[in-house]
């Protein structure tokens, strides 16, 4: 029986570090455009409190999503001692192309699968390169494509990315501009022929009917802002509902596929949108099995890192096998899931074993 | 053994037909800014005897690419005879996302994927919808994914969509202009039990050395343009050599992989990219097997559609299953091929039987 594991992981933290206080000064408007009643001490407090965010990480002017990318997936291919000439995918999740600095129009043309494998010099065509756009849950469902292409015999070795720029699709007018960070993470993921190691089951969902545009692109609240340009908006309030309801369902659709208990899942490993948020999904994940939830169940990147999108996930696994994020780490042999919610509306989760 | 069938196809042709004397009072530019030598009626008469192009079609303005797509998806559901409700992935291939008649920044957030699903009403949750960017080759690798995902056991039942509206991203000053076209085109992937029906056996390939490039998004030709507006730019004649070089070698390789004869070969499904590269890529596969090109082994419907990028295959596809290319038909039992060659630099190929 044929699986695929992940033999190695890399990260890229941009530079640039925004401290919460950076927003101070933010012209922070309501979707009317509308001022906001509230001070800015008072809604940055609140949007901490809530988030778990107090600082996030932009990439300075020269980068794009495909540059960190690339340092990212530098880091995987090394840490899994594989030559990149023997990768069969380069799959690249990202949901706005490249965005150069103070561009408004995003660029994916070519792919930036092609911009990685171009600055990677790999020569080998029959590593087949391309984008992947499914929201923040991008990056694991990337890892089940290549898992899918293992599987039907046609890979055996898959560069996995999820990198986004968030700081270049922000309204600087919409509080929730706080969130948004940048980001890069990448794995390999390789056949195994290992009993019941890797990828053990998967689920994943698209929520298309009122929800499609809980998350989309929009106007500026500032009505004086260029009307053309389109920015990263969403409904908080409803994505927090629907992910509440239907991501531990699908968590849980995924662990029961596995036939594993509940009590042997070590660690979750799920996508760094809003502390409260991620904290209700695992309350209420655990309540399906009536179980109580296990001290340092959550590895959290997001106080330091803020939401990258798709890079999260890749990201906070690195730092944790890398012994980076404290209080975790895993094991072989040890079981954990991978779980994402974000723009499609998208949910997806993964069992693997270590 | 299982494998996967088109059971169904759809296509949308946009309304508004531009005829090349449209392009008569264009004014057209070199790469550095300076005028062309030649006038008009030559520069308009030379296009057509290469790209075999007369006239392609635009959207109006009240259209995107996600709702041609929905239309041509709509047709290769009815075609198909299913319910919409148990399609396990919608995939939809394109590049640009949508973008809005006069804006210049692409919108896919959420994912046109999901765009078509809001529009087709699917409620099931397990009808994953995701959006791939592969070059024009697009949808032809949305085919293998979608074959992959049922050979792996995780589909049953897909959506492959292919659709652009590549006249938002042309440069009105650069002559390359008139070979891109507006479309749609969509298929349904099913598995299927039968021996040695359907998909047969396929072939992939980036090449991302000095080729990444080759197709881009690059500035005006009229250097009083935005500066920062991109539009799609492409490098002709190194794009001719490359695909005349390898995408022969590329079907041949999947020809080889399916253990079936050259002779066996009914029909060459081919990216409708310029009439005279489709010749000149047909007349060296051919070579390489030493034996002359059948007569009317090549349908085309560049010479009205012009060049429409990801749609032109599943648009072609559609059209001879539906008796609408004069001389052009497909039987049951039939082989075909389908191939492609575009932005990445990507080339695909599959052999298929009816």
């Amino acid at each position: 029986m044929i699986s695929s594991k992940i033999i190695g992981t890399g990260s890229f933290i941009p530079g640039i570090k925004i401290e919460n206080s950076a927003f101070l000064q933010s012209h922070f408007l309501n979707d009317d455009g509308s001022e906001l009643a509230a001070a800015n001490e008072v809604i940055i407090d609140k949007f901490q409190k809530i988030t778990g965010i107090s600082e996030r990480r932009y990439v300075k002017a020269a980068h794009n999503t495909s540059d960190i990318a690339f340092f990212a997936a530098q880091k995987a291919i090394e840490d899994a001692q594989i030559d990149p000439e023997t990768l069969d995918y380069i799959i690249f999740a990202h949901n706005f192309g490249d965005i150069h600095h103070s561009a408004v129009q995003g660029d994916m043309l070519p792919s930036l699968a092609t911009r990685v494998k171009y600055r990677l010099g790999i020569s080998n065509p029959n590593c087949v390169a391309y984008d992947l756009l499914f929201g923040c849950p991008g990056w694991i469902e990337g890892v089940i494509q290549a898992h899918a292409f293992i599987k039907a015999g046609i890979a055996k070795k898959c560069l996995v990315i999820g990198a986004e720029t968030l700081s270049r699709v922000v309204d600087k007018h919409d509080r929730d501009s706080m969130i948004y960070s940048d980001g890069a993470g990448a794995c390999i993921v390789a056949e195994t022929l290992h009993q019941n190691v890797g990828i053990i089951s998967h689920a994943s969902q698209t929520f298309a009917k009122e929800e499609a545009y809980f998350l989309h692109f929009g106007k500026s609240y500032n009505k004086n802002e260029e009307e053309k340009v389109r920015y990263i908006k969403m409904y908080g309030r409803k994505i927090y509902e629907f992910a509440i309801t239907n991501v531990p369902t699908a968590m849980k659709i995924a662990l029961d596929k596995s036939g594993i208990a509940i009590e042997e899942v070590k660690k979750i490993f799920i996508h760094q949108a809003n502390e409260k948020m991620d904290e209700a999904i695992i309350k209420r994940f655990y309540r399906l099995f009536n179980t109580p939830v296990p001290k340092e169940v959550m590895p959290m990147s997001i106080h330091k890192l803020g939401n990258s999108s798709v890079a999260t996930v890749p990201t906070l696994l690195d730092l944790v096998r890398k012994g980076e994020i404290e209080n975790h780490d895993v094991k072989e042999g040890e079981v954990v899931l991978f779980a994402s919610v974000g723009a499609g509306m998208n949910i997806n989760a993964i069992v693997y074993r270590f």
